[in-house]
């Protein structure tokens, strides 16, 4: 690996790389790597080279690992004239990241982590999660040949458990405090060396970083106005702004889009801590949500979110369940079919135009983080057209559709 | 649309591509579009043109509509050193089409059915299927702005119907025999306007083709020995057998790989006909299947795909469902997670290399046609590392795993 600290995103504390690392142990605030000012897109990649071989001068390993590609990353952006229509504004366009090989955005992190995993030696490597995340490191944990330990709530029911217990993870259910089991699984990492990227981990911004230097691809170069990113544990959104700094940086664009962060509003710590001007997020307590990939009670990336916010002139956003399931519905009937988590962003579009926030001429990424397959249940909540009928009625039906 | 004919693949009676025409009146077997024989490959897209920008010489379009695009195609050529050494053979590829904007290889030749749909100006769409096909139409078919009509049977469980009427089609349970349904949806399909893109419309044929072409430009051109497809309808294997001749004829690649078409043992009419040296698939009465979508007892495209063995040396394997199963765990434990349809490809490389058919120095590819997610009650199948345990035991278990 090349040569890299990770430095406490608060009071600039240095870190080495040569351990897994996550927060200050004087802030216990988030690391984060460098700033990255320079490098050159390597376009020469083509259609099939990997982000890490595409973005090699903008990652701190010495070679792109494609034994451990899955395919993460090059995610469609679409521009959809029906939601520009439906939002009101000049151009809605969706970062879609249900098409990445475990159908959700944190493949991206992950791969990233799992990078650093392996330039550690480390052989094994977990996550505290019962979604997407668990999802993501079992696969790219397999993929790399290491033995993964996912930890779980109790509660968790199997159909979450079995799809990533398929990848040959050890899926444990731990009775105790959410955050208790955090705790441990960083002590417990250490002392039987497991590698844990969680959603904190310092290479999973560097990999989430790649959306946004896709889209500014995408867009040649001309970034959207703004960015609207389904936020629950921060990280995600943290990636995205770095992505986007470090692209200006380099000179490739002339500015940063304005980020929003959208939450479930029966859950959004980060809206409520930053709608109340605060500077640290506090635990959102007895929460409700429609959707637990957005239902981080007390985000640990969250402070450095509204500071980012507060810095760049961005903000929040929280969003009713009514309008988070119609822009599923929206969404699907553009042919992007999302989880519920995901439709905040898109949600937001809609209200902010609605409020006058946004006016007719702007111009919105929606970033959509993971597959409608991983919540099916929520599709009981929808009003669909399923009908029954014997095949000597279908004329008359089909006449009266 | 430029000047095309589709001809009958038997007779090579021609009929014009201006309707929906599907099977020759004369002998019943499917129309194709002509085999292309030059063209250039749009490199100067990059990676983040969309196939039918990429292959845009290779497709009778105008132009690439990009209004219609979901991010269809480019989907990762896994190259895996452990699934090489479990089938021990020199060389296993994975093409996994689970990374689709529905999760399955049915969307590139959805997307090039809709983009004909399109052109000769329909307004609704429709196709026959209660599986990966009826996900993608209704997707596509919203994209366009169309209406949509998904047929499926009447036993069809509302957990397969829900995650395609979200798009926003209809879905209709018809109570009747398969193949009365099947003719009703074209005379239908005639009478009220809707383009019917079933598994063997020629134009589904058509962005089928592109797997091959993607696997040809993903190895430099130097193709596989064997390509193994998961057979069900037979649309599949034409398309992947189409690619790569046209390929051939192009001048890109020296050599056509071997395809061999991989079916359910419980359900293999293909593997029948072509064991018995029959040259017409005959309906498999009382098949039994572990997954629907490779699940054709009476396949539209079995009689070519017969035809095609016997010209190119191709042939058929029937795999059984512990092999299928078995597949889907080493696929799974590579970090590719699909539905057990799709492992029969895998499972058919280690048969034939445990059978002596494959040699150690043979280079194999494999089709997954699907997501993992679409199937999840198989997983109460496999044997899973699920653990439960009280905080202050997790020490301990983690030390004894």
């Amino acid at each position: 690996m090349k040569k890299v600290e990770f430095v406490c995103i608060k009071c600039g504390k240095a870190y080495g790389a040569d351990a897994p690392n996550f927060r200050c142990t004087e802030c216990d605030e988030p690391l984060e790597a460098p700033e990255i000012t320079s490098g050159r897109i390597r376009t020469e990649t083509g259609a099939w080279g990997s982000i890490f071989q595409r973005y090699a001068d903008f990652f701190p390993f010495d070679r792109p690992f494609p034994e451990l590609d899955l395919g993460e990353g090059y995610t469609p952006l679409i521009q959809s004239s029906a939601l520009t229509q439906k939002a009101g504004v000049k151009s809605v366009l969706i970062k879609n990241e249900a098409t990445n090989p475990t159908w959700s955005f944190k493949d991206r992190g992950t791969a990233a982590a799992l990078r650093h995993a392996v330039e550690l030696g480390y052989k094994r490597v977990g996550t505290l999660s019962s979604g997407n995340m668990a999802a993501s490191v079992a696969a790219f944990g397999a993929r790399a040949g290491l033995d993964v330990f996912i930890l779980v709530g109790e509660s968790t029911p199997l159909e979450k458990i079995n799809p990533v217990a398929m990848y040959g993870a050890h899926v444990i259910q731990v009775k105790g405090d959410y955050g208790d089991v955090y705790a441990a699984s960083l002590s417990l990492g250490k002392k039987h060396g497991i590698y844990f990227a969680n959603s904190d981990a310092p290479f999973r911004i560097e990999g989430s970083k790649t959306i946004s230097y896709e889209i500014c691809e995408q867009m040649n170069f001309e970034v959207p106005d703004y960015v609207i990113v389904p936020t629950s544990s921060g990280g995600n959104f943290r990636s995205i702004e770095k992505g986007f700094r470090e692209f200006l940086a380099c000179g490739f664009t002339k500015k940063k889009p304005i980020l929003i962060a959208a939450q479930d509003i029966g859950i959004c710590p980060i809206h409520r801590a930053f709608s109340e001007g605060r500077e640290n997020v506090e635990h959102f307590d007895d929460g409700i949500y429609l959707d637990n990939a957005i239902a981080n009670p007390f985000p640990p990336s969250g402070n450095r979110v509204l500071e980012i916010m507060r810095r760049s002139g961005g903000f929040s956003v929280a969003i009713s369940w009514e309008d988070i399931l119609a822009a599923q519905a929206d969404l699907a009937h553009e042919g992007v079919f999302v989880q519920p988590g995901s439709a905040v962003s898109f949600a937001a579009a809609r209200l902010l135009r609605k409020n006058g926030v946004f006016g007719g001429e702007t111009t919105v990424a929606c970033i959509v983080t993971g597959s409608g397959l991983k919540y099916a249940s929520i599709l009981e909540r929808h009003a669909l057209k399923v009908h029954t009928v014997a095949l000597d009625a279908l004329d008359d039906l089909i006449g009266d559709l």
